[in-house]
C-alpha cells in the first residue's frame, strides 16, 4: 500500500493508495460516529454502492444513503439542500460522518455539505475517478458553483481520511482517464521536470491501466500536493501554483457551459496555452511548448481550444475566474519546465496566444 | 473604551467598546482589502446607513451596499444567495471585506457568507441590538436556518473585529433590549453569581438605558463569552454552557414559527424552564428559581411559555435542536447558581417542567 500524511493549520490526514481499500472502508469511521451517511451519484451507486454500503454495514452503525443527481451541473446549493434535508429528516446530530464516494463533483459538495451541516461534521474522500483521486480529494478545498462562476461558494474543509482504491480505475471511461492524466504531468510541469519525463516514458502504460504505473502515479501526486497544501491551505501563495492552465481551462468551461468538455480536459489543453504564454512572456523553449503539446495529445486530451465569443469573451471569463484580483488577470506561468510563478501578463501576448489555440 | 480580546484557534481579534465606535469604523478595514461590502436590513439602513457608508468612504475604497429583508425568516439559503449575487456581479475578489451592520440575523448571515464567498473572506461584526452586541457577534458561530431547524448551516469563523456603538442602543426597541438583558443575564447564571447579584441590582438602570451601566454589562458578558470560546471554540465542552435555556427557547421559538417571539424573549424564558428543571435534577435552590423568574419578569421577559401541541411536541422539538445526540436531549443545567453542567434528564421531570411553564 501506498501512504501520503497531509498537514494543514485545519487538521493532519492520512491518504491510504491501494487495490482493494473499498473493502476496509469500515476501518476509517471513527469509533465514535452516530451515523454514516454515504453519498455517491447513480453511476457509482450501481457499480458499488450496494458493495459499499455492506462492507459500512460492519460498523453496525445507522447508514443513510444519498444519490445526487450526476454532473457538474448539479454542483449547486439546491443539491446541497438536497443532502441537508434528507439528513435532517434522518434528524443526524454532529457526530455523524459523511462519505463522498464518486468523483471530484461528488468530493466538492459532499466536503461542502460536511463543512456546514451544523458547521462542521467529520467526512472520508472516497475518490473514483483518476482526477479527484489526484487533485480535487487532496487538500481541503470544497465548493459548489454559482450561476455567476466556478466554486464561487466553498469552504476550506479536510477530511478525516482519503481512502483511494485503484481498482476503481477499471470501470472508468477513457476520456476521464485521459482529464486525471493532465493533472498529473501538470505536477510534473510546476515542480518536478523529472516527473514529467516519467510521464512521457510511460504514457502509453498509464493510458494502458497498468495497475503500478496508475498507483506510483497517484502517490506522486497526491505527495506533490500535500507538499503544496502544507505549505499553504489556503492560496496565499504557492498554493496558486497548482492552478496551472486553469485560468485558460475555465475560461473553456464557461464559455462552453460547464460539463462540455471535462475539467481535466480543459486543464490539458490550458497547460498547452500556459505554456505558450510561458514561451512569450519567460522565454520557455519552444521546445518544451512542444512536449507539453505532444504529452497532452498523448494522453488523450484536446490541444485546440474553442473559439467562444472571440478574446474579449475569453478575457472576460478568465476576468471572473476568483483567482483574478481587482480587475486584472494573474497567470501560473513557466520560466522553465518544472518551475512556476504566479504573474500578470500583457494583454497583447494573452490575446495572441488565445488567437493562436483556438479555432 | 472597552476592550476585549478573542482568541481562538480560527483567529485572534479585539472587540471595541464605547459610544461613538461607529465613527471609526474605516480604521477596522485592513489596508490591503479591494473592496468593502456594507450589508444592513431597511430598518438599521433607515437610522444609520448613510452615515457608515460616508465613514467608510473615508477608505477611498469602493463600497456595495446591500439590504437584506429584516427578520428571522429571512435567515435562509436564499437570502445568502441574493448576497452572493450581488458580490459575484460586482466582480469583488478574495481580499474584499463585509460589514455586518445589524443584529443577530444580519451577524449570522453575513458571517456565514464571509465563511463562504471564495472560500472565506474577511468580514467585521458591528452589531446594533443588544442580544449580537453581548451574544452573537461574538465567537465565531455564523448560520442560516433550515425549513427544518434553526442554524442548521452554517460554520465556525471569526471576524477580523467586533465594533459596538453603544449609542445605537438609543433607538433600540424596548422589546429587544429586554431580549438583550436575557443573554446578559444567563453569564452570571452560567459562570459567576456575583454578576447574576449586580444584574438584580441594577435592572432598572438597564432598563432606563444608563450608558456606562449598558457598557459594563456588555463588557462583562463579552469578557465571558471570550473566556468560554478560546477554551473551546466549536462547543465540545465548555462552550455548550452557553446554551443555558436554549434547548427549551429553540423549542418556543420553533413551535410559534421563528420571529414570533424574539431569541432573547425565548431564551429568557427557556433560563427560567432550566432553573426549574435544575431544582428537581440537582437540587438547585427553590429560592434561586424565584430569584430567576424575578430577573427575567424585571428585565421584561416573558415568564411563561406557550403550550405549543403538548408535552411531546414540546419534546420533538427539542430533540431536533443541534444540540441533541443519537435521539437524546442534552440539557443544560445549574447545580447551582453560577455554575453549569451538561446532562440528560429524566424525561419525567422535563415533562413535569414544561407542564408548570406553559399555559
Amino acid at each position: 500500500m501506498h501512504a501520503v500524511d497531509v498537514t494543514t493549520p485545519g487538521g493532519h490526514y492520512p491518504i491510504h493508495i491501494a487495490p482493494g481499500r473499498l473493502d476496509l472502508l469500515a476501518q476509517t469511521i471513527p469509533a465514535d460516529a452516530t451515523s454514516i451517511v454515504l453519498v455517491t451519484n447513480p453511476t457509482i451507486d450501481s457499480l458499488m454502492g450496494q458493495r459499499v454500503h455492506s462492507v459500512l454495514s460492519q460498523t453496525g452503525k445507522k447508514i443513510i444513503r444519498i444519490s445526487l443527481p450526476d454532473g457538474e451541473a448539479f454542483k449547486t446549493i439546491e443539491t446541497l439542500d438536497l443532502i441537508f434535508d434528507a439528513m435532517l429528516e434522518a434528524k443526524l446530530d454532529r457526530r455523524t460522518v459523511m462519505v463522498a464516494l464518486g468523483g471530484g463533483v461528488i468530493g466538492d459538495v459532499v466536503g461542502f455539505a460536511a463543512a456546514t451541516y451544523m458547521r462542521g461534521v467529520r467526512f472520508v474522500q472516497v475518490p473514483t475517478t483518476l482526477l479527484a483521486q489526484v487533485d480535487s480529494s487532496v487538500g481541503g478545498k470544497t465548493a459548489v458553483n454559482h450561476p455567476r462562476g466556478k466554486n464561487m461558494i466553498g469552504a476550506f474543509y479536510q477530511p478525516v481520511a482519503v481512502e483511494i482504491d485503484t481498482d476503481v480505475l477499471n470501470t472508468l471511461p477513457e476520456r476521464e482517464l485521459s482529464a486525471g492524466l493532465a493533472e498529473v504531468i501538470k505536477y510534473g510541469l510546476i515542480m518536478d521536470a523529472d516527473f514529467f519525463a516519467w510521464c512521457e516514458k510511460n504514457v502509453n502504460g498509464l493510458r494502458a491501466r497498468h495497475p503500478e504505473l496508475l498507483a506510483t502515479a497517484i502517490r506522486r501526486s497526491c505527495e506533490f500536493k500535500a507538499y503544496v497544501v502544507s505549505e499553504d491551505e489556503r492560496e496565499t501563495g504557492m498554493r496558486a501554483y497548482l492552478n496551472l492552465g486553469h485560468t485558460f481551462g475555465h475560461a473553456i468551461e464557461a464559455g462552453l457551459g460547464y460539463g462540455e468538455w471535462l475539467h481535466g480536459e480543459a486543464v490539458g489543453c490550458g497547460l498547452l496555452m500556459a505554456a505558450d504564454l510561458s514561451a512569450e512572456v519567460f522565454g520557455f523553449a519552444r521546445a518544451d511548448v512542444a512536449r507539453v503539446r505532444d504529452l497532452v495529445q498523448a494522453i488523450g486530451c484536446p490541444t485546440v481550444a474553442p473559439r467562444l465569443g472571440g478574446i474579449e469573451q475569453w478575457v472576460s471569463l478568465m476576468l471572473g475566474d476568483k483567482k483574478s484580483e481587482a480587475g486584472e488577470i494573474q497567470f501560473i506561468l513557466m520560466p522553465r519546465l518544472g518551475e512556476a510563478v504566479r504573474t500578470k501578463a500583457d494583454p497583447a501576448l494573452v490575446a495572441q496566444v488565445i488567437a493562436r489555440n483556438t479555432v
